[in-house]
Parts: C-alpha cells; structure tokens; sequence
C-alpha cells in the first residue's frame, strides 16, 4: 500500500495512537488502513464414497488438484460461501452439511474455513477456473499432486477421519509454504 | 474507496473480465481491489460456573457488555487472537479449550470466530477499550445490556448448551442489526 484510498495521498507506515502495531496511515485524511486476514471458504463434496475435487486452471499451481475453495465475498456467510464456489469451480450443487474444518495459515493471512457438503446429483464439470473435475475414492485422494498444503493437511484429517468412522471438528495452523510462496 | 492504494490515480468500479462482480479497478496499473469480510475473534473466558465479559469503553456501543472480542491481526492464528484480544481487552491469560462458534454477519460481512477459553487465574482487570471487567454467572447474563446482536446470540446459545450439560459447535448467520448499523 503506497496510497490512501480514501484522499489519494501517500500513506505512511506508523503506530497510530493507542495501537500496537504499524499501520498504513493518511496524514492528510487521518484515515488508518488496516490490513486484515482473508477467508478462503471450501467444501468437501461427497458422494457416498467418493469426494469431488477439481484440478486447476489458473495459477498458482495450474494442473494441481483441491476441493473447491476460494475467498469469501462481501456479504455472504460462511456456508454460501463454499456452496458458491462448488457451483463455479466444479459447476456442482451440494447440500453443506457441517463444518469440518478451521485451518489458519498465518504466514499468508488466510483462514480456511471448510464444510462438508453433500452432492445433489452428479451432474458437475469444470468451471473456468478448472481443467477438469472428477470424483475420487476416500482412500484414493491424488497425495503427490494435490495444489496446497492446506489442501493437503484438510484432506489427510479427513482420510483418517473417515477411516476411524468418525468425523471430528479440526481447529489448526498449516505453516508450511509451497515453494512459490 | 476511491484512489488506487498502489498507484494513486483514481478507481472505478466495474467488472472485471472473468469475473461477475463489481470491484474497484485502477484503470491506470489494472490492480483490482477486492474487498473481503473481515474475521473477529473471540473468547468466552470460563471460570467454574462464570464467565468474564468487559464493559466497552469505545464506540461503537460504549458501556454495554461483551465478551472479549476483535478483528484478527495478519500473521496470528485465529486461537492466538482471541486470546490476544483476552489479554487486551480484560487483561486475563487464557487456554483456549476450542471452536464454539463461527457466525457470519452478511451486513457488515464479518465472521465472528469464538472459542471457549478457561481463565488460568483470577488476575484481570480493565484494558483500555474497557471501562470495567466482571465474572457473571452464566445464567445471570445481562441480557439487556449486551453490545451487539452477535454477543447476544453466542451466549444464548451457550447458556442453553450449558444448561443442556453439552457444547454444541455453533455455526450460524446473524443478520440484526443495532440501532446504529
């Protein structure tokens, strides 16, 4: 941040008064720009014993697989949200079914909030943002060419999960970065 | 919003290709600037049979009751900040015990994530956005004097799971608004 969105003058890096944390400041408007973590919602669509996952068009990670996820727009809650981006990356319509997992990545900013959901039907395909969409077993998740960590750490909780025969809340940080971030 | 916060010229709204959304879009370096809900996190500190809630002393809502609660910080994770916000706020040392609810407020695209944490003594007091800090019972709630809508609704829920003897995750969406919203 280089500019105040709010006057258009430079904004400089202090703290302000009463805070304890630099902040992107306007000392012409006064304005105090806070930079806040983003929500990635997601979904884990099931079908009796497989879940769908969608294989990336765009980057970062083109060609690499996930569940469908991608940041919570202004005025949605939470479930909407990862509903939403089933429909438009894997054109697909699930029922959310529960909250599964809350996984902060703090060395990005982000929180992964994601859902179990289950398909209505099995009328899906890729969305513009997908090469392609597919079903895969449980116990048959694509390990070596999944997109992110994140992705990767929601799935194996799910695996075992599902393994145990029981599906339990995960609360949790994934630090670990891919190599380009 | 209304300069670019990279280059500074002015911005206009409109929808980018690809995309199906109005956003603030800087004609000049093409940055397009989108804006996202923003998570507060928070802590329902327990002690036996009570709980510790503040008394504001900022706006909005100043002297109604709440229990500790703000926006996340980039780089914490979201049990980290609520119990920051434990620290700042009511000037106690929580263990975050876990996730009791995810609420999604649309209209003002928030996500309120709200932990249950055990107090591990009784060394508080008032931070400077409090005026005072007090334990209640939890079935002495002041159900009239709570800050926002939000607040009301978490501990509803609480004190009805409490009674019931079970903690139930909690997700939900919030659309009340106080007088002033």
């Amino acid at each position: 941040m280089n500019y105040c969105s709010h006057c258009g003058r430079p904004v400089v890096l202090k703290v302000p008064p009463g805070d304890n944390l630099p902040r992107h400041v306007c000392e012409a408007c006064q304005t105090i720009h806070y930079q806040n973590p983003k929500i990635v919602a997601g979904c884990i669509p099931e079908w009796e014993d497989q879940i769908l996952l969608c294989r990336r068009a765009i980057e970062p990670r083109t060609g690499f697989w996930t569940f469908p996820a991608g940041f919570m727009e202004a005025g949605e809650d939470t479930a909407q949200a990862a509903a939403r981006e089933t429909l438009e990356e894997a054109k697909a319509s699930v029922e959310i079914a529960s909250l599964y997992a809350l996984l902060s990545l703090p060395h990005v900013s982000q929180v992964y909030v994601v859902f179990r959901g289950t398909l209505r039907n099995l009328d899906f395909g890729a969305g513009t943002e997908s090469l392609e969409v597919q079903l895969f077993p449980w116990d048959k998740m694509p390990w070596d060419r999944l997109a992110f960590p994140v992705i990767h750490e929601a799935l194996a909780r799910y695996v075992e999960d599902r393994r145990r025969g029981q599906y339990q809340l995960q609360v949790g940080v994934v630090a670990r970065r891919i190599p380009s971030e």
